[in-house]
């Protein structure tokens, strides 16, 4: 049953052709899968606010021209993660405004103007090859809307230079912490404000770090309270819950 | 150097008996965990404005009961989770006000007036064995000072038991979701709502459950977006997150 | 909006105090949640013909005395598993009927006549040791209505015992094999009939069985098609299967 | 002794020139391999009226052009499946016939008219990336002679997609699910059908989803009754399954 | 088909009621499984030489003793593994000559005269708490006919305990080798003899031997040639599969 | 303190130049070490009558060259196992009578008359993927001085192969079993003859197989007695185990 | 080979009863195990000076009480660890002067002077659950003869007190941290200091901590550099290995 | 707040421009971040006297170049491990007495007169295949100060070779045991010497090795005391740990 089945419907009541008892019994047992929920999802999706987003490893840049075509034809935004120089090419091709964040391996293709979010996200990272998970997040944050800050090379071996930086942690309302290896940072963090963290284990390590399943655990089972982990190197995922948080900021108050 | 050395040091600069020069030595070289980092610490604690919490597992009743009198006699409430009515018996010999939340394994003890926390938390989870973990976190987040909703018995497998709830879990700022088996509530409910989602995975099931691995694994790899997860059965660290994140709303925006 | 609501709304457009294109519009937004699906549910699970069952482990047996109770109150039949002696002790002091399945672990309440399944369900196990897991299954699928042969003891080791009944496991329409160990009897099995084969690991077994996951891995990775597997020791869940299996006999061809 | 030798020993008590008794110890003691039994397994492969299918993984361009010309030779159709290009051109050179499924990675040779199995499979998956093990899946239960309905692209973090298609689905007589990440899909869609469901995990997502560990465990304690489980990425295997599902429906009921 | 009707068709062959080849088609059509294998089977089990042995794990003291009774009956020895005093005294009720071997946890029960099986089986451990597996080992191995030699609390940290013992382990013919922790043993020795070594990895040990993981995974990986791994604790298997090789050295070689 | 010094000492002792306390001191103190073991473990080495192999991966064509010279200038011959073409061209050039095992990757260089071991070794295996793991065995067992006899394609999903050539698998006195995937083969092979079964996982399958561990556990815990396990792909320390246990027969019985 | 039949030997040499080529060859082939290694590393345990230790666990009450007596006898020390009241009620029954460390769960008798190692041992830990632990450090340590101070309940999530404390773990010449859940702890000490830190994970902790794997692999994979780390809840094995590194402190530099 | 902020604080306080209370108040509150940590921590650095090592993997030879630019600009020596040719030709470019040191996979730059630590560490491995790990070791320590003694190819396999090393390797003051396969090495030589052991396991091996893991946990497992244990394949950790032994010999007692 679709919409004009549904008007045929009820001009058949409002025409006594059938009555509101018979209405109600095929309303009631009608599958709630025809109600066009497509477009309510999608009134959802505008009312976010939030542009859309393409994971884009695993697929051709042919593919990824394709898709960001189809949602710029819409006039929205768009940020292609995991992609590659390849695919850029082939999205400027048609979106010369289009740009390439290499450290984030992201492409960006803004439109319209876009609602900032209150507040600030702080990316916070250990080293030099959390990087590109760290930018991902960074990219993705800004991309959806956030003011970010971001606070690389402050891993808990050398702590004097974390401690440095707690200040500007301390402003953000989300804090993002990335970290390899044993993944001790964001306890770390988490012990000194008072802000949501979001810790992203990343792949970075060898041996027992077994692909990021020892900063995995060592994240799950920190001994700090308010920390929310996300999968290995979900960068866009962490920058995602941390955009969310910051738009409870703008909820108003139930 | 406590407070009173550099006291010391400030009048005997003020008293010329000491030069800037060598004081400013003194102070560069001084072992910053000299600074009473407790008190600032402790400041710290206090203006977070949440009691203090005790994880009660592998206490002795005396022991629980020895630490909650030593804050209670600081005018602090506390709350003891993973405890037992023995715990419980030993606490309101001293703490007659002090009650037991059966279904959350938690002793609560109130003190003062607790500022309440701004928007609300829901607490969704699928079946009654879940329950345990659901209860720890919503008398948690209770205690520290969110108003919370819970929506029990909601799970995958009877969807439209879910569904019914959405309009009340729609409202909440933070959603704590607590699944065992599989753990795919998590990834349903972030598919039908824009406040960001606390996943906990919990022990229930069998066999390939291994102890909540299982749940584990299906939240961090959820495909929805907006999820951050916590240990397996942690209901305490997803209210202390929620918590976290209403806090968030009363911040200024920076 | 609940069906009485909807009733109104329907009498308002044939009263003509509402136009058809407003009820449309308010149709279309009203939260699917709302219809009342827990009855259109309710109608699936009759539809079904399959009694309700219950996961007794982790409920005490007053728990479980009260939810038998609620259903055998509607005039239903229902199956417990996972339970034991006192459990069944409290479900007979109101149902002096139901009945002990030592073996399988069941508490069974036979209501009303149930319809048969057409064809036959073999279960199949190796030893002795699986025998309360082929139990559960036996016991669940006879309660679904399915005529079931067992052929227990014809292990891999002892391959002349399990070809002697292949006659009779042949006749089966939906074959469940139970396996502890290594798990080979469903690729053996497998490799000798038509039918569809459901594969139960059980966690029987010590050192490198590793509670049933050399038994789960070995059927899953079986060199013979045509096998499902479900969750170690889940005798309940394979009979459920082919319960499901053997009313597709009944179904008409689409 | 092969069927000449036996023929020799019957003509031989026939001819009295061999006692019964002494022909008896004979047969029994005879060594069971040595009767034929590749001839009655052959008996058995004809029988199922499903033609051969060839795991192409490992096997080069060259050695699957021998076995398929082989099968050929006997005027049957046979399936290549996890096979490429390069294969497909070597079978094309003596097979004009036959096709190549891009998307299902497979080399389909059709021989005969193939009997149709009665009923339907329904293939639903979520999202792009589970496509190819889909198209396997789909691709072989046509192969071995089912009607097949696939429904891509339905996944739990966008649940109306799957809810338009509850219909369709529901009219299958088994319902492959396809799944990556956290392997939900199957317990949402085994909660609203009737049919058995057959789960493929996919080795679909990266980090904590280990290669498709994930969605196994997700699908093994999903909490849905009525799921089996086949090996990660096995959509051949599903299909298989499905198809002799099917085949149930055309026995007739002992 | 059993025998009878074996001889029943030979005869109508014989009398011309039937003809060969009307007889060679059921022959060859006749199921195996028919044919009487388990008498074939059990004449095997006799050929063989070894009596029984049942694990006792998980089973009562009355069904132990019920099994022991019916080998008993047979005239048979029968080796019980795994088992308690409370089996032993059940045995012993009814076979005053059972004894129990307590450090091995296994009730013997001793009948007839038993073929001494030729050459040496050593088994060598390392410390008292892998004893229990060890002694298994070594009763099993003398209740399958073979000649002993101990060699305990000979590990690889106390190197000059071990090598003061090699002339003896020397003149094995196999040798059993167990150890706990991280099972550096099997290596050590097989590096030192020219016998095949059997390995039997323990669960002794905490925190990372994983309840005999390291040891399993440390003896399959051992640098030396020449080692055959059972699985964990399994001191019966590993003598069942000593006593096997000695066997070879009495069969004459083809 | 090589021989030439023992000898000096002793020599001083029969001249009294040093007195037999002070030698006794001496030798008592002297490291073991230096007693020159190298040589009688070179000894040893000979004894066995076993030549020299070498574990070719990871290993340049070079270093193989070279060190398979250096074992021919001794008169030795050699294999060279998990190696390739370029090696083999390498050894080819200085040993014109090298072969190479192409399917059991092996290189081969016999030299002098090797004695045969008595008896026969059986490899026997599923199916065309596990060939290079089975060949690896049979080359190794030949080059050790065994005769050999390969059963291959004898899988458990069809059992009738296998069952057919039990004859000749139960005329072997040591059994090595190859299989992927489930590992199940061992286990049925075992349970159909006397000898000892040496078990090969192989790293044959995908998903839950998990490069052999599926396959590794299930023989580690299969139902059937008298199994010994090497490590996965370990085709060559599974032919040095059978010869091993040939050997075991011509040692004179203690 | 005794050294009264070694002395006989070189006797014989002397008196020409023998020849030394005689002799040589005798002493050449004589096992070195027959050179009383018992006896030297006798002495190789009495010049290190540390008296033993017995692992208590899995050991009766009894068993210790006679192990602890026939040290006792030799006039040496002992410690016990994993013990309990039990046991130390047995030993005390014979050596009054024996001690129970609750906390450590050790047993402790003191004979002689021991030789004090020269420097300090710090003992670091996070918080109260790892106490057992840490104790069982403190009192090895201190039973092996070193000076050791601790510093309990510095955490990572409480940052300060730890600084507070690093004047005094910097005076250390061996640093034990003790960590649960994440195991940060040993990074951010190792970060702030200069001597060697040997991590001891523990068991402590629920969930994704897997008892103690999470602490494991966040130390092996610590960022910082120069920890060593032993198995889970190993404080003994990590104070042994303090105590040997004090020990090269009083060793001549080579 | 820096250095000069400080300072005029001070004059401040001199001048009676702020009084004591309120510097106080300003120097309590100051975050400690501002008080140039990083030129303590720098200042530590130097105090240490290890020059700079640089984990290459991961890094272009672009990346390593400017960082050992930046380095050697300082006048300091640097390491850079995990690296290769095209690294080092890109190092030697600019600093033409840098050398590459092959086995190890090292680039090394010294610079000025380096202090050499007292006593001496052993290098001891198994096989040719554990050498690149080995002979980082070997670089790593030589480079930050120690004598180093290798003691390669002495395996647990045969342990004669061992053995008539033990001599020289019982003369270092820490002992890096650097083994793959099964790990025992590290067991073996810690039951024969006095020092401190580091055992360092590889991911050589295949199959059951589980890249490293099988090593590893023998290792954490090793019934000998006094041994740490670093992270799969990390020559550095072990070495770094030595040298900070070593240095451990040069602190002045406590």
């Amino acid at each position: 049953m679709d919409p004009l089945d549904l008007e045929r419907l009820l001009n058949d009541v409002r025409e006594h052709r059938v009555s509101p008892e018979e209405a109600l019994t095929r309303l009631k047992t009608l599958p709630y899968e025809d109600l066009g929920f497509a477009k309510v999802d999608h009134h959802r999706a505008l009312r976010r606010g939030f542009p859309e987003v393409i994971f884009g490893a695993g697929k051709t840049a042919d593919q990824i021209g394709t898709i960001v075509g189809s949602i710029a034809a819409r006039g929205q935004g768009v940020l292609v993660t995991r992609t590659n120089e390849e695919a850029f090419a082939r999205v400027q091709r048609d979106h010369a405004d289009a740009r390439f964040e290499a450290a984030a391996r992201c492409v960006v293709l803004e439109r319209g103007t876009k609602a900032a979010l209150p507040g600030r996200v702080a990316i916070v990272c250990a080293g030099t090859s959390d990087l590109p998970v760290a930018e991902e997040a960074a990219v993705t944050a800004a991309f959806l809307g956030a003011t970010v800050d971001t606070v690389y090379d402050a891993g808990v071996a050398g702590l004097h230079r974390l401690l440095e930086r707690m200040t500007q942690i301390r402003q953000a309302d989300a804090i993002v912490v990335v970290a390899g290896m044993e993944g001790a940072l964001p306890s770390v963090v988490a012990g000194l404000v008072d802000a949501p963290v979001i810790a992203v284990p990343t792949s970075v390590g060898y041996g027992a770090a077994f692909q990021g399943l020892a900063a995995l655990l060592g994240m799950l089972t920190a001994c700090a309270s308010g920390i929310g982990v996300v999968n290995i190197d979900n960068g866009f995922g962490a920058a995602y819950l941390a955009a969310s948080i910051l738009r409870v900021k703008s909820r108003s108050t139930a």
